[in-house]
């Protein structure tokens, strides 16, 4: 995996294209790494207020293709909507700059296998943003696996839960929730057994909002994962948690189990007359999944400066939508559904 | 739930039938409650080293007529094997002892309804040794339901594996994983949600020994079930979890989540230059669910004495069954099937 | 230890003499002991409603004599307050009678020694005790040591805090914290460890209760010991934790550390909108070491029938006491105080 | 508490003095604080590879009176050996610089001193570097009991042990245990429970290397602390626990319990034929506490800024400096010791 006491004093000169909530992210992280250089920030929306916001950046722009067209940019960061992101894919491809591109790669089928061909025939690097694949607790399962300890793989089970719903504005665009949330898991999935799954069958309904059901998507959903290898798993996921964001994992086999659990907002607990409490799992995806935000950018340069193979592909990134596309279909038929392949 | 401090002092005479593995269990705890007298040990292998074997059984005998014909017999423990349910219970409710009748209540459908009607005319109570509805951790996740934590019950989640599989004799004759081993699980996944279960959907295969997939049985199972209510829930099962029995439950809500962990053989761990390790969980049902055998005879002995009625019933027995039933029509079809009334 | 599975049939028969909250439990444990049988229960407040009550005694009697002079009588366990101890212990004695003596093993120094001596010349067996060291959690602990994992001992912690305070009329009898409450303390840090203490530092005031104060004791100390080989340790009790009985140990040494939590009522967790709550401890002694008491009963007949060594013997209740004195003078004095032989 | 999010805009321009390990922490820290220009950074040993090494610094001097000199800087991180702390002090208090000093404050108390009495006259700020106060578990301590939830404070118990000893150089030069790795755990003391101590006793010795008893040092302690409102405290010290960082805090009172568990480095468990393990404590202090250090710098600035007070002051420095020196005299003497004022 990615250490960042690897990088390179070499630096790399990138652009963000897109800055909503996961752009400034990636930007706040990026102050971090020493090497990297940000030559562009680029937004539709971008004011004169922004050199002062982004200080760290060299120009800010509102036009993407004058990030694309200056040769000093060696890679971009894809930080928007997800229906521009095979336009913009092709466009930064065909401009010969590594891509990396947030989840899911798009929506329309034939766009993301065009931008698939077209980053094949550019030869540029790219990577799709399944940030999970970098938590450091779920990479711990994978130790365990690749060092023989889980045996044959039989069961694999995800929990994901989110602490609340998005804003029915949000749902509406989101593309339904195993496009929108549950694709994550499927990523995670895939990472996690090192298999393809064959087939879905889902179990699911609106539990939590009847007006997220008025908008034709469901808020709870359950499942069942049938894995070509002939092992199964279960995702479970709701839209509001409670008490926090809850993500956890595990992994059995024949000769073991390996589990990772929350990551809680702190160790302490308190034993009181009634109970001893501890603290809840971090809020949401911006609290326990800030580490791995880093990680997969400093992953991502490290590939672009040749040290290692992309570490989550496009080709993952249309798998995941695959089995989103077959936990819909099973949701909508009632039966087990096959998974296409790319 | 049975308070063992709230026994009178007023005595229960019973006899026990069958004294395998688990006929055993239950004369062992009842040493433990002084007001039980057990006036007869019943079992057609009982020989003449048995008498100082069961020193605390007033009379050891061979035939079981002779325990339903003695008028000091209040109640009968049937502990014999499960193709013998239906017939004993008759014959004990005939006699009007009330009846403590291990799982399952029979295997033949006709059987156990002809059973059924027997023990309703004859007014006699019946319960079914569901034993894991006494664990006390289970009974915690229905205490946090009940008091309202956890608002409207959305998802349940049920981990039930046994440290290795049982002999392939044992196999052969025990009815298949779900009659067998999920029995259980089907019967706790009502005791705690406190729900029917509409139908049920199974994932399943056979992974740790092809001898079991010969003799036409599976050995793991991932079932998805569909709650009357709308709720959803899965139980997954092997027959071999390599660090013991791994008994887990979780009722997720819409105001809480209560989840019943394992209970390890000590609570000391140990940090060494490796890792720090705790001890595994409990090795099998005899140690894990031990305190469990000893409530749910408290419980039908004060149910018998009128203290409160019968905490899981004839009814209840049947109902697991179905579900076992229409478990192993969904793993024949790959098709959600519907679960048949009692 | 003590394994029950390996109690002979041999017969077993006893006397309880003394049958306050301690010789109760004693009794209800025995209830689950097949082969002993309780000849006597003696009391000196024993009356007609006892037989009844005690049924599975063979006979009530008022007058300890009639128990020793039973020729049937092989042990006796002595259950009386703690000043009656040494001269029932030399009685018992010369009946030639083995015997298991609640802690501690007196109060007055003359006398204990004369009893010691008079066991001694006796060549009977005695047993003190000290439940704790027959709970599985502190035994772990202790394999670990014996198995090599902690290595060279280095630092020992004990954790131990009541619940709830004694009645004024017990604390103004009960010798004082040391003598009553930190004595489990010292003994299990003799076992724990397998080391001699040489020394003594206590810190310590009245924090719960000014009447305690005024009774001349105190309810909340912080001992410091330095053992033979050069470790130390620290003991910190207090009289009124509100979360329950807190009972930890921790042995640190070059190897790793062993550490024995505390149990829970249950392992049922509730995550709700504020926290993530898990039961307490259970409640205090006669919960948490239940089993412990009927271990030690069990190791007693072993060691009465010869399977095995006592395992916690009369100088054992003797250095326990030694050490209380010598933390009793160091709360006088303010200074580190040397722990008498025996 | 430091919250990162209400930096304001305004610029902070500052120098390091001293780029050792702690001054490489910062240095790291410094990169994610978009507000705070490093206008210097200093250091005797600084060569020609410096300003690629460090290409954030916008200067590099080996001269610290440069620093000091220029009318931008408003603020100085002093990084140097412990000895030249208090002269740089004076030096920066003169120069009207706020002074973030690392921990102790100095060596020689006449020269603490006047330091001291020189920054209160040059009305600077001046924060030093304790860092586990800023570390959220710790914090979470604290914020029960200004909840109330802890009560009256009744006994305070810190663990605190390294992973492996420093080098025998390291260890010659750091002033004894007390006043380089317990004066950490005696501020912690100070700040989780609000109240000063009144007198210590020490029990320790050489177990660990015999090279540091050569070299006049003890490598594993526990000290009793004795706090003026009665309530008693321990720490315990090993300079090698195997299994990494050992960092638990518990503070205990009429109320309840707060406790501070460790760091693990995943949240991952394996459970296999042998046992439940999970990962161990954060190797050492740049893991466990690389988010308090990026904190307590946070917090200085804001103080600078005068959002809200210096939350680690001299005085705070110079107090866990006389608990040191009361300890050693405690070790010394084998007495109870009394802790003087500043």
């Amino acid at each position: 995996m990615a250490n960042s006491s690897l990088i390179t004093n070499e630096k790399i000169t990138i652009g963000i294209i897109g800055m909503g909530r996961i752009g400034n992210v990636h930007y706040k992280n990026l102050l971090r790494m020493p090497n990297v250089e940000i030559a562009y920030i680029c937004d539709i929306i971008a004011n004169d207020e922004w050199p002062a916001k982004y200080s760290q950046a060299e120009k800010i722009v509102t036009d993407y293709h004058i990030v694309l067209n200056d040769d000093r940019v060696q890679a971009v960061l894809l930080c928007v909507p997800t229906d521009l992101h095979p336009q913009m894919t092709m466009d930064a491809a065909k401009a010969g700059k590594d891509i990396f591109c947030e989840k899911p790669v798009g929506f329309d089928d034939a766009e993301i296998l065009k931008a698939l061909k077209t980053v094949k025939e550019a030869g540029v690097k790219f990577q799709v943003g399944f940030n999970r694949r970098f938590d450091k607790n779920f990479r711990r399962i994978v130790d365990y696996r690749n060092q023989g300890n889980v045996g044959e793989e039989q069961i694999l089970k995800i929990t994901s839960r989110d602490p609340e719903p998005p804003s029915m504005d949000y749902v509406r665009r989101s593309g339904g929730i195993f496009m929108d949330m549950t694709i994550h898991d499927f990523d995670i999935a895939r990472f996690i057994t090192g298999e393809e799954v064959d087939s879905v069958f889902v179990a699911g309904g609106v539990m939590i909002d009847p007006k997220i059901g008025e908008a034709g998507d469901i808020d709870t959903a359950l499942t069942t994962l049938f894995f070509k290898n002939g092992m199964i798993g279960s995702i479970d996921n709701s839209r509001k948690a409670v008490y926090g964001y809850d993500q956890r994992i595990e992994l059995f086999g024949s000769k073991g189990m390996a589990h990772a659990d929350n990551v809680l907002d702190s160790t302490t607990s308190y034993s009181g007359a009634d109970s001893v409490s501890s603290d809840k799992p971090m809020l949401f995806f911006l609290q326990r999944y800030m580490d791995a935000y880093f990680t997969e950018l400093t992953s991502f340069f490290e590939a672009v400066q040749g040290q290692h193979e992309i570490e989550c592909t496009f080709e993952d990134g249309i798998r995941a939508i695959r089995l989103a596309q077959a936990a819909k279909k099973s949701l909508e038929t009632g039966q087990q559904v096959k998974v296409q392949d790319i």
